[in-house]
């Protein structure tokens, strides 16, 4: 047997699963992100700085996905909050099944926020919708500025961007005027925040942003 | 019609034509290496480096897989070496029939070394043998020492790590002890190269390595 297309076939069948999770989400008012980015960007460490502003106010939830080990669900565990771990088994991304499975075991009760932080990966991810209200894009200077024009369709579907490591700026080639002129060429509503997680810069104005983002779904808005 | 399991077939395939591949290069005496990492890494910049201790020496060519843009096939062009660009169209990874198609348009006349760059991306092109002599894993200090571990796969099938930016790692909670730690339990044969191509750290003993490989091959060792 060939290699034979069954890719929209799957996108279709994914996008169904994902609809009826919307409609669960939607029902309880939880606002839902899809964490996306390369390893090592900073997706657990930025999410490890949030929670802390976030749970102070909001009840929050993380699935966690990895491809075998459950290294960043314990590093999210720690902070106090629900974490659900989904091992991909070897698998490049996380698609709306296994979103579906993982409902069963999250207590959605006055559920407020819920992030799915994917595998690191700026490719597959982009093609599976998971029932979000919206992709968030880490990226790091020390990736390069080139890489928005590199791996186009994650950044043409994310609302937000989240360029860390910003306090290492100075020791890379990372051009920053080019970097916002590609981004907005790719996505002009694109929203961008500068983010040092070692430094805590830029961590309270991006909580602020989720915070008001779950308080407008929490009130219907 | 639901998602079915076809990894096998295709992976058969693909280690088919590879197979074919690899009959060319042993014949011609191309010593062959499959350059893989995360975006940004520094997968290019290293090649940059070395490019210009090798071609001294002997010829060289490169296959360079990319999304959609030829903005690091113009890297390496710069250079005055041959350069194929494969562009996947989205496509998370190279395959054998990419590279055969590929052979096509390289001067194989006393070619020595081939370098086959991979797409950014540390899960799928793991499981795609290109026909290689040895696969060659770029991670920097910045990506995070837990990386082998959460993606140990590519680690394991690898013959070399790059790891680069090493002059950033007083930056960084990289533990170096822990990734050494990590890398000879997933891969006990694995050799390392500690790099900085912003410092030229490492660089000649890297190329010195590659040229010994390259030389070994062309003599028939």
């Amino acid at each position: 047997m060939k290699q034979i297309m069954i890719e929209k076939d799957i996108l279709k069948n994914n996008n169904e699963i994902a609809k009826r999770n919307k409609i669960i989400f939607d029902d309880k008012k939880i606002f839902t992100i899809n964490l996306l980015g390369s390893p090592g960007a900073g997706k657990t460490s930025i999410l490890e700085k949030i929670i802390k502003n976030i749970k102070k106010e909001l009840k929050m939830a993380v699935i966690e996905g990895d491809l075998y080990t459950a290294k960043d669900a314990k590093r999210i565990e720690s902070h106090g909050i629900e974490v659900i771990q989904v091992n991909t088994g070897g698998g490049c991304h996380l698609d709306a099944s296994m979103i579906e499975k993982s409902l069963n075991h999250i207590d959605m009760k006055e559920l407020n926020f819920l992030v799915i932080e994917n595998i690191g990966n700026l490719v597959c991810p982009a093609s599976y919708y998971l029932s979000e209200d919206m992709k968030v894009v880490v990226m790091s200077v020390t990736e390069g500025n080139d890489k928005p024009l590199k791996y186009p369709s994650i950044f043409q579907k994310a609302s937000v961007v989240i360029l860390n490591k910003i306090d290492m700026i100075e020791l890379t080639d990372f051009n920053i005027k080019e970097f916002y002129k590609d981004i907005y060429c790719l996505n002009k509503d694109i929203k961008v925040f500068e983010v040092s997680c070692r430094q805590e810069k830029g961590i309270n104005e991006l909580s602020q942003f989720f915070i008001s983002k779950i308080k407008n779904k929490k009130s219907g808005l």
